[in-house]
């Protein structure tokens, strides 16, 4: 039986994951379990930084951005040893669970930690990149698509009062989810993300010739390209330059960066992450052990932990599809 | 063969609409077909009120509220021979096919029509209301939730710095999907709804028992009840009155009204309208007919027109029975 | 000589309290004043509720709405002996100075304290109202402007796709700075305000002559009146019927209420509240008393506190007469 | 008497520049003077690109981003013989005056016409960067502080989430307008511009002290650092880079760009573009020539072009001392 659960929020942050940890909060109070929250990821167990959580302390944070427990990333996990101490410092604190809030490598640090620890641990999958196998969303992915998208929308009024051509780099580590997303919604004229093209100087033409189509067949007032992150030797600023020399027209790249992090989480986020901390919890009393609590075709399920990094989730293949067709329009 | 389609929108407006009309037109292009646009919902087939589509016309349109072709609900095609007078009209443009963007009343016009008409009919689910059968969500939702959201986040505001109660009346003719969503990723402290209680002036209890529980045990600071608007006789500001009186503290209602239905759709609500505008029309020219393009489980699928408003679909009773766990809580 | 201090925010709450909070800590603490911070406006006085404020308790809030020390009206000042126990309740605490942050009905409160306390007082003007004399803008307005713009430009969207009518009320108790502001913002047809017009169901033919003239020669898309609240005997509700009844045409209300009171403040507003935030605290260092700290032509001025419920401050009459001359066109 | 004007945005574009066109058009219009808008700047009166400007052409323009004549920097005008060129246009085109809407760059430009045209000439201030003497805000300036807002509380999210030092390279040309409003605003712990000091890798130390002081006095949770672009040799990116290097703590930029010249424009700015787009037509039937319409201490007046780029204007001194005092903190 649980009596006492452990939480923390590990990786890069994501809107929604105090939505998270207080649905962890609210739902373990249900169920009269005490919660403790270590402070900067894994790194709290390290160095007993934590917490008691009360219902009171999670009142009024579902729509704040950011995550009251900070995040990070943590060294001390990476060490021989590392995860035995962990556990050790779960066992201290009498913990009969431990709820991790985070992405897949989040998740390896919690297998580790789970071959010396005696107690249950269930993930919750929190990251913008969407990058998570066993859940068709992750929290945040929905209010970083609608950031990108209103900078989008900004910049394609200046691009328009301009005629001018636009990258926009967004986030995604090494997948396109973001990309492709933000750049369909905002009708982006072309996309350039991982799944589609490995991009290198060499082969430049791919990306050339629907721009050039683009401006002498359809008198375009402006063009927008959506560009993954790490899609181009030497980042965004440098294919800019690169299509600027080819095509003798300034190109002007547009970094996001970390804004797509913050930001008061969309409706989308609060409710994905209300559900699966809620179900989290509840999956933990029914016995649940490494396993994450994801979404599935809009029902709460149980995946595997050591799954959850497979990369066998794929992009919406109608919505490749459609980008294709627009594109080469 | 479709050579020539018309495309209208119908009913209640929803942000997206205008996304949705974009890739119809766009996908018509792609597959050669010319796309007519009628105005003012069906009274644009009456008055003969119509506009050639070209992709040049729907440009930079899918970041934009409202709705080009102009929405309304049609007198004409509720009287007798209505529907025969709108069929001679698609007849007489020489329309394959008839794209019908709108809810289920919508689609109910668009059956009439097909007694009479010689070409090919489907519907793309359009309504910030979520309440049409066969497809997850309608275009027009998620920006709804997240407008609500919006405003009550304000409302936290001023409502925390007074420590006062308050009402919010949101949209959703007869259906809680909007009030429930949004009351959710508000952590509002209650919610009112058709789906959880039938309220009179003689069982304000079951309303009144939570308030009182929340003030005596909790001190919260403020007190937020998210309402479905006819979830009352007299509407929200007879509730605001009848708990004022029965509470002898003061309750604030606040009608938010048509806000709902304007501003730029969020990117759920342009991805949906891209991916059904383009689905519809890939599926007339395989011969689709009488049907809706909806979406199930991140899937583009047809669903019966005459189905649409069987009031088959149900809320997520997972988000039900975490806001009953909540509220008693 | 100043050691100690004590501040509260009173009356309705505005967007940018908080700023101006922090700022007369972050103040104070330069020049070595302990901050005393009183909650729920005067009431705190009376009820001993107050905490110490440290640089690090004002950290981040600047762009938070509402305010942390909570707003209220306080019926014990009211009351014979209130001003005295509040004096009172500043000695025991030994406060040498006090700041109000609030309206001018705040600072008439502020003044009777002022008869029996023996340290100075100053006010800082805080209300999205902006009818507080002495100062070009009060903090909160230009977020209430924005607030309200937003609330407009969506309706503007469903306006325009239904081609309807609509009046939208804006708050500003008995002024119509709000209204004017915004309404000229949102480019509204008309705008009704106290400063305009004193309507009543006998001379609705001032607002409805211009509907007609609007509908018949412009065929405008749609049409949007902004309402300031008590412009109308029954409310803006009544005054839609109204006009529903004369023209024939559904007019529909839309009240934004305390929406308006909320939000993160806008750059203007922290900018504002930083700069009077600031300035109160160097010039009660400096010996003021029984003063405002105002802004005029972008310099932060005094102006005295029994001067600033004056209504001697003019709403722009450039603006008036522009929207006159719109209006008539 | 003026019969006909023209009308045109250049160089960067601003929001707001649509609701100044708008208001030149309403105001003409109501002096019966027809409108003719040129279109891509300057390049418009050489290319013969213009269109005739009607009420309904500026209808419900005035909530949007960019400039609907579409701005540009140009060429032509530059060349020698070029304002004579322009000139004739202006005759050719029978305009008896020409309004510009733009930044003080556009101004020279427009004196330059003015040798060889017979009629009258005005600007109007349309630039984000606030660098125009003359006026004491520019259309556009506060939008662009608001929209650089918004991005820095979203980093504030992720920094304080995952205590790091973050560096916000803001727009403003050669001017710290809008990265002291910005930073301000913002509660940026500290403000790097050229009005402050002129920073080069020699000199970081000045950089650096704040930044140590607070980590090891105040143990903020994050540090934002606003960069007024130009402010670092390399740029921003390469200033991170170098503090990283100091601090063996890693420090990051983002790079807002274009993004904060789009959007729609706050309600600030539409009132500001609403009265100077009106009074320029004014003060042309008046008899202005060569002058600006400007804003000083709320009230529209002339100011002679030829001075509006003597770079007078200077930074608010009290937010200056202010920035100082809390960043030595």
């Amino acid at each position: 039986m649980i009596k006492r659960l452990g939480v923390l929020t590990s990786g890069g942050d994501a809107p929604g994951m105090n939505a998270a940890i207080r649905a962890v909060v609210l739902m373990a109070n249900a169920h009269n379990i005490d919660v403790v929250g270590f402070r900067h990821g894994f790194n709290g167990l390290f160095e007993d930084d934590c917490q008691t959580l009360l219902p009171q302390h999670v009142q009024h944070i579902i729509q704040h951005g950011g995550t009251l427990l900070k995040s990070a990333r943590c060294k001390a996990l990476q060490l021989p040893g590392g995860p035995a101490q962990a556990a050790d410092a779960l066992h201290r604190h009498q913990l009969d669970a431990l709820v991790i809030i985070g992405g897949d490598g989040s998740f390896r640090g919690a297998l580790a930690i789970a071959e010396h620890y005696r107690g249950q641990i269930i993930g919750v999958p929190g990251t913008i990149d969407n990058d998570v196998d066993g859940t068709d969303y992750t929290i945040g992915f929905a209010t970083a698509i609608d950031t990108a998208l209103d900078a989008i929308d900004k910049i394609r009024d200046t691009a328009d009062a301009f005629e001018r051509i636009f990258l926009v780099e967004l986030m995604g580590r090494h997948s396109g989810y973001i990309a492709l997303s933000a750049g369909i919604a905002a009708g982006a004229e072309q996309i350039i993300c991982p799944e589609f093209v490995q991009l290198t100087a060499d082969n430049l033409k791919t990306v050339l010739s629907p721009i050039r189509h683009a401006q002498l067949l359809r008198g375009k007032s402006s063009y927008i390209m959506v560009v993954a992150e790490n899609s181009y030797p030497g980042g965004t600023t440098a294919l800019a330059q690169a299509l600027s020399d080819e095509l003798g027209v300034e190109c002007r790249a547009c970094i996001l960066g970390h804004i797509q992090r913050g930001g008061s989480p969309v409706g989308a986020d609060r409710i994905l992450a209300t559900k699966l901390g809620a179900f989290a919890v509840e999956q933990l009393v029914a016995g649940a052990h490494l396993m994450m609590a994801g979404e599935l075709n809009q029902q709460a399920v149980l995946y595997p932990l050591d799954k959850t990094g497979d990369r066998a989730k794929q992009i919406d293949p109608y919505l490749v599809r459609w980008q294709q067709l627009i594109a080469s329009d």
